[in-house]
């Protein structure tokens, strides 16, 4: 595989975000936020996305130079039309707010609505926990996510993240679909040539699929715990929880009123819907960064269950 | 099987903490909780757990006469000391301030340490969505988890809570322990000679096991999604986050530093960790309860995946 320069790639890709009528600040932030996901391992939400957002802005579907707004505010909270932006332009200005608000009472919480596809989730998160706060960002995606015992899908991959700073360099970075696994993974079973385990994906009859190539043209996943014995509705309601932070209180489209996934620009705006949210965490008790530190190292070191297959592996 | 009055069960239980010198407000409070989860159908968080909080009262590892006491506060935040009083004293008073400040600035987010066992986390989020607040509760608990590729217990079932309310009588709620399952449904498999599903349990080799007896023995419980290949990592971060949450933020015991799980009192107090939050709904889009309701009964009618099988059973 070749290797690229990574301000070449930003370059590259601030260049397509340009070449379609968006400004430079917007193309820049866009730009960053794939590039980080790339960085950090998640090609899924990266440079592999920039035909989505393009697409999106080519038919209309998303105006990159509008101004997001904020509609009603308290000390704590926000409520903001994003006017269609980028997702990345929508997530600063909701994050950048809630930060601005954990500063003067302890807590900030913005819903968004009118927004688009807003990459990674743990990038908005950690943009918080860069500056000392504990960062929470949940948005809402295209139905994706059959509910425990329903043939169809409902809800989106829902993903929530939680980030928070500690001390000796480290955090608590944590960013999760709210799905049993991404698409993605069941794209790479396919491209192995292995069946899936069982809880991921469901087949067009509404049963359990571990056939790579049924479960991925069927696109219909299981939530976090896979089947019901196994506590699937758990996670079918934690996507129900993303889903009442995100689009049920900024009324953005939500839930099965999201368009269906596609990377052409069809099916008009995505209207979809985001949430922030910052916590001072020195409102609390001294210490936590420490204690959080204490802990991230304590998980590490545990002793491992299957040592030898470990050892093996490395 | 015989049956009680309710009330009875509740004289009961407050006339049992009264006598081993609870005040009768404290007593009230904390039989009210356990009759509301005996009633909601989850007995292992009701009369079934009065042994567990008498004891600790007899042994002194609980004082259920003190204050609790808020140690710092700002516009939206407070952190709260329990003063080591009945669990649900202290969450009583930490939603009840966090329900006030949400009503000032739009959010409220309080941590309490020194904390005991404050039952089913569902009672204290409802408790704000019945003040038309979204509701949540996070608690930290006893070890009892292995986090992934880990052999031994480092978290507890750490389960949180998410409450709201809304239209035509509706509410949405999420109470969930973020293991796969809490340790009485092994308990039921054991009962009932049948063997556990993949994903629940841990051997004391540290290998997952489907022997009931075993699992119950070693009491090591694995996160929501079970094993690694189904994405029980995320079950660990969400256990993590519950923790980072309660102990953490507010400075009690957390994860490995709670005592054993025990029903005798001993291991002196608990000093366990919650966190209480409450935002307003109305900060937002307007028509909140509507979008939640309709929600709800979008996900009721959903076309059953296996409508046979559901059919026979009723």
């Amino acid at each position: 595989m070749g290797k690229v320069v990574t301000s070449e790639v930003l370059r590259f890709m601030t260049d397509c975000f340009k070449s379609v009528g968006a400004n430079a600040k917007a193309a820049e932030q866009q730009a960053e936020l794939l590039l980080r996901a790339d960085r950090m391992g998640h090609p899924s939400h990266g440079l592999n996305r920039l035909e989505l957002y393009i697409n999106d802005i080519i038919k209309g579907a998303c105006q990159p130079n509008n101004q997001p707004k904020v509609l009603k505010q308290s000390a704590s909270t926000a409520w903001v039309d994003a006017n269609n932006v980028l997702g990345a332009t929508a997530s600063h200005f909701g994050m950048d707010l809630a930060i601005k608000k954990a500063r003067d009472t302890g807590v900030g919480w913005v819903t968004v609505k009118g927004s688009n596809h807003n990459g990674m989730a743990g990038f908005w998160a950690q943009k918080a926990s860069d500056q000392g706060f504990i960062g929470m960002a949940f948005t809402n995606t295209s139905p994706l996510m059959a509910p425990t015992r329903s043939k169809k899908q409902a809800l989106g991959t829902n993903p929530l993240s939680v980030v928070a700073p500690a001390s000796q360099g480290e955090s608590f970075y944590l960013d999760m679909a709210t799905t049993a696994v991404a698409v993605g993974k069941i794209e790479m079973q396919l491209r192995k040539g292995e069946p899936l385990p069982h809880g991921w994906a469901q087949g067009p009859d509404g049963k359990e699929t571990t056939d790579a190539r049924l479960a991925f043209d069927t696109c219909c996943l299981m939530p976090l715990g896979g089947g019901e014995k196994t506590s699937g509705y758990k996670g079918f309601g934690l996507a129900a929880m993303v889903e009442l932070f995100c689009g049920i209180s900024s009324g953005s489209n939500y839930g099965h009123h999201v368009r269906s996934w596609s990377h052409s620009g069809a099916g008009g705006p995505a209207n979809l819907g985001h949430c922030f949210v910052a916590i001072d965490p020195e409102n609390f008790a001294p210490g936590f960064k420490d204690r959080l530190t204490e802990s991230i190292q304590h998980w590490r070191q545990l002793e491992p269950s299957r040592l030898q297959e470990i050892k093996r592996k490395h």
